[in-house]
């Protein structure tokens, strides 16, 4: 018996030690990959070249191609095992010349605003348009009003980002359906044009852009959808409530052209247990294009690249093959997306794990993730080898757009998590620029993604934490 | 015994009801304050007269004298229940005309540097300094290379801030002593002046302000002590490496006057129930000149207000007295930190607890805290109630320079901890203005540090937290 008692106490103690041994080693993995990441780290030059060199990406535009060529060539420097682009088609739309617009604040006074053409938007007739306005605060709003006091006029959706919630991409959620699909639902009571007020949290003069969508509304029935700052907002909602039929104008130049052809960018290290096990990380290499789309998702495309850099750098080999995925065409279409999880579909990969960072390059504070309860749990047991790096929030919640297709099956989905509380004051906007992402924080971001990257091929989501051969069943 | 056990159970639901309504009302107030602060803030307006009405406020300045009655009077507007100056002797240190240097970069040839005097420091001989420079990595390089290799000559102290370090104030905290000590130690070996790398994380044009002391050194034998910026610190060192015998010229213009009369700014919600235990929360009114000193410490200054001002808006009554403190001269003398403790001490106050801002207006993280191990666990209980705000860090560790002097006995002591990574982009730069501050993110710190007062002033530090009555023993 009391051997016995020995015997298990001693196993409990070698036990101890190996565990105690893996999570010495996962520290010690984990400090070299940011070491390396803020000692000699490469994202914030890549990011650079891909903001000031290049600059805003559409989709379909020399610039998106530039981008395209550009990491492909980076990639292929890395020494990886592949490097290759995906075909996808991509629609192309064109903003044209500048916008313009103007409210008409008496007889002969005018004061211009900040506008910008809403992604998918149809253009205004040649002259412009030019109508009394409605303000309303959400499409909810517009089977109240009715036809008799829509038609003929500019509907001008004003319900703000709610300031009280903490998480900023909440905010955004509950305000972009006007955005989107306002136009749509405007044109149904004879609006003659949409203006939006900007997806922003603050009062500046900036008007941010973004995808919107007519849905099946017929070709002849569209108006033209434009965005304009919340301090031409604030202004506009004001004059109106002393002026109620004053008049706007503006014009748009605005074209949806024929789809071209783009590409996913795809770079892989084969893994050295389980090559047919697949692990993503990414980020979406178009933007909009009145800024350099350095947050939105310059960010995510260069600390993408990074995690397989930094498992080079320090020599970390993995289990598992890890793809970085720079996917096409997420601000307006998500055909990048999309067309990689078909492919992966029909070639009938096992994709184990996809990580992606669209939520600027701001300090990180943790992840989204896509996960049932037992993988749920497995992710949580690995938080304290993070707390040295101030990554608290593991909570479940969105992931990405662009591997949203992946869903399915046990394949575990994460978002990176950046604090959340300047991404509104640029996304979308002229200044989502290079000069806004801190080198020191978007360095954070892409050690943070190796990390996880790393566990996850380490113990893979099927056993113990504990187990360094956990991945292999 | 069954009807005791059942007795036991009702007891147990009982005291699980209270203190889950005790939690649920917790969360409520919570809720209130940050609701208030992001939807109707103050702080943010504050900041914008301090900084841009107002400006940077160094000692002894007219401007700092501004701040003290613009802050008293915007206090007397909260109805508080009382509203004081507490006098106050400053040193007065002037820069007087900007600095000027440059590196004779060749016969004939020179490269002006971006250079700024450190506060305490003697100016140049008339003519300016010119000498050879002499590059050491920190003072302790001084005793090496001795007399014969430094005498005569500009020593240049570039020990970089490591990048690798997570919080960096801990990276500040390893280089600052070639900053504030530098000069004194240089002049035992006959340099002539120093020269300082900015006490900065990235490359840019900006030289970082900020104390330094001659320490016990004859007036006679103090030389002037300078920072540059980065870029101009990589330049020289790189020269210096092909191009030992280069020159540095350097004249810097500043004067220790006397000390000037000066004030703490003090408001005071009196408590309900122990008016005699006091509860501090405060910033430093005082900042160095180049910029404004939003930042440094504006932020900290309005966020303080802000707390009181929440308290009266939501109308929670503490039961203890609450004292804003904006506090004078942090930056070059702590005179006012030490002075607040000094007439706490004649007067026999009672501090039960102090909270101080000073660590820059980003997105709140938590707090450091100076406790013992109980204060510390009842402090740890509240954690869940920061939760929904993203509000995870609760350490110990430093808490703020002018409730230093009140460490001592019981009294708890804190300070806010904001994510650190730009912090140092900023402190004591000309680029320390108002467009740096993030409104969300400033008013984020001050609901935050609102929510700790009052958890404190609820459950104070004696007894169990689930206890309404735990601070009135």
């Amino acid at each position: 018996m009391k051997s016995f008692k020995s015997l298990l106490i001693l196993l409990f103690l070698s036990f101890s030690v190996v565990a105690q041994d893996q999570s010495d080693k996962d520290s010690l993995n984990i400090r070299n990959f940011y070491d390396m990441s803020l000692l000699h780290g490469k994202s914030y030059d890549w990011l650079d070249y891909l903001s000031n060199e290049i600059g805003g990406r559409l989709s379909g535009s020399y610039e998106a191609q530039q981008a395209v060529e550009y990491t492909k060539s980076e990639l292929e420097k890395l020494g990886l095992d592949k490097v290759w682009l995906q075909p996808v088609m991509v629609p192309k739309w064109v903003r044209g010349e500048r916008e313009f617009g103007y409210i008409q604040t008496g007889p002969g006074s005018t004061r211009n605003i900040n506008i910008t053409a809403l992604g998918g938007s149809v253009a205004t007739p040649q002259g412009g348009t030019r109508a009394k306005v409605i303000e309303v605060q959400g499409i909810e709003d517009l089977a109240e009003y009715g036809r008799k006091n829509i038609e003929g006029k500019i509907v001008f959706f004003n319900r703000p980002m709610r300031a009280d919630l903490i998480n900023t991409f909440e905010a955004y959620g509950g305000a972009v359906d006007q955005r989107h699909d306002g136009a749509k639902e405007a044109a149904k009571y004879g609006a003659v044009g949409v203006i939006v007020r900007s997806m922003n949290l603050r009062l500046d003069d900036y008007p941010h852009a973004g995808n919107m969508s007519y849905g099946d509304l017929p070709k002849s029935e569209r108006i033209p959808a434009a965005a304009i700052s919340t301090n031409d907002v604030e202004y506009l909602s004001g004059l109106l409530k002393i002026q109620k039929d004053l008049e706007l104008y503006f014009k748009l130049n605005c074209k949806q052209l024929d789809d071209v052809q783009s590409y996913n960018v795809i770079g892989e290290i084969t893994g050295s247990e389980h090559p047919e096990k697949i692990m993503v990380v990414g980020g979406h290499l178009d933007s909009w294009d009145l800024g350099d789309g350095s947050h939105d998702d310059g960010a995510g495309v260069v600390q993408s690249m990074e995690v397989l850099r930094l498992f080079k750098e320090t020599g970390y080999k993995p289990k598992n093959t890890i793809r970085v995925v720079l996917f096409m065409n997420e601000e307006n279409g998500l055909r990048g997306g999309k067309k990689y999880a078909e492919v992966a579909k029909e070639k009938g990969e096992n994709h184990v794990f996809a990580l992606e960072s669209d939520s600027g390059g701001f300090t990180p504070r943790g992840f989204g993730f896509e996960a049932n309860d037992a993988q749920f749990e497995k992710i949580q047991s690995w938080k304290p080898l993070f707390e040295p790096y101030l990554i608290h929030y593991f909570e479940r919640g969105e992931s990405g757009a662009d591997i949203g297709p992946l869903k399915g099956g046990n394949t575990v989905l994460a978002g990176l998590k950046p604090d959340s509380q300047r991404y509104f004051d640029y996304h979308h906007t002229a200044i989502d620029t290079f000069d806004k992402v801190s080198k020191r924080e978007l360095e954070l971001g892409a050690a943070t993604m190796a990390s996880l990257m790393y566990l996850v091929d380490k113990y893979g989501f099927d056993n113990s934490h504990k187990a360094d051969s956990a991945s292999s069943q």
